[in-house]
């Protein structure tokens, strides 16, 4: 395989094994040669962790979507101008836990005033969208049991409920089709190293 | 003089005297029978505050130019929703240190892109312009030896010195131009005592 900067974003409901699959798929990836280098949102930099405090602890209602918008793009901002642009541009593979998909997902879905605002703003000031882009499709029943049994202060986003990750579930579909030249989506249900074996195959795909 | 919803911000560069002028006049109109509330940029809600405390806080190039932007815009949508709405809809008239202006300024004079991008924010999530605005305008020699003489750890701004301050109050005075129909400039180097008097005046004229 050639070496050459590439950005893949994992995304997903909470649960659908993200992490997981982001580890397998970094080793995977550092076994075959390459140099990558992990990172998640919000946060992923020294400011946008502080962000992402602000984000993510407190109660549901504490930010409006808007500001909410405003802080996760801020965050995103500071992320891809101070580790993600530097790292491509070393010709790294960066692989991201969320990123825009996730805000065009969990505030955009509020409502189509909302996700032009995530679009506007991700036009003006991020710029920059994955090459490849895998969504975790789960059912949330599954993904909610494997979320709550995480010990976590972070737990504004998962304290949205079953019916709300119903509705994530298949705005996450509905993204897929939108950006389907970007997006792939694999079947979270499978055992952990069979949906492995398909991530690599699907990366590989389009590294070499 | 009737009771109506007013929004009055007071702009200036650090030291010219805004804080001690706000006090006077909320006394002056309290006074007068109004029902007023005090309040500050970046800050003056709960999480504005917090986000005030990322931005004015560590190293001058903690964040970039369009982070920034954004967290100012952050806080102030917060700041709006909050507390400057509910304020104004209740009848009340809302004194604010600092506004949309300050970040036009401070923000949007590194180049037009940038002022291009205040504006943008603004136009889609503040949308929101005060009724009159007051600019003090003063030496920056003079109103930096005041800002310097107070003990905080937000220096950040002031940390940015004597030239670039003086490119600020040029730049007051042209953000007065371009929004003339409700920016009042006055002279910050007279007595505190005139200067009050001459911002009543002005303020009255608008109430009355």
């Amino acid at each position: 395989m050639k070496k050459k900067g590439f950005f893949i974003t994992f995304e997903g409901i909470d649960g659908s094994g993200k992490s997981t699959q982001i580890q397998k798929l970094a080793k995977f990836l550092e076994d075959n040669g390459f140099d990558i280098i992990m990172t998640r949102e919000p946060g992923g930099s020294v400011g946008g962790e502080e962000i992402r405090n602000l984000l993510l602890q407190g109660e549901v209602d504490r930010w409006s979507a808007e500001t909410e918008i405003l802080l996760f793009t801020a965050a995103r901002r500071d992320h891809l101008e101070r580790i993600i642009l530097p790292a491509l541009q070393d010709g790294k593979i960066v692989i991201c836990d969320r990123f825009t998909d996730s805000t065009r997902m969990y505030q955009g879905m509020r409502g189509p005033k909302l996700r032009n605002l995530v679009d506007n703003l991700t036009e003006e000031v991020i710029n920059c969208e994955p090459d490849l882009t895998i969504i975790i499709d789960i059912d949330p029943e599954i993904s909610l049991k494997r979320a709550k049994s995480r010990e976590t202060a972070e737990e504004r986003f998962e304290d949205f409920g079953v019916d709300l990750q119903k509705k994530m579930r298949k705005g996450f579909i509905d993204l897929s089709k939108e950006f389907n030249f970007r997006i792939k989506v694999v079947n979270g249900q499978q055992s952990v190293d069979d949906l492995a074996k398909e991530i690599f195959s699907l990366v590989k795909a389009r590294l070499l």
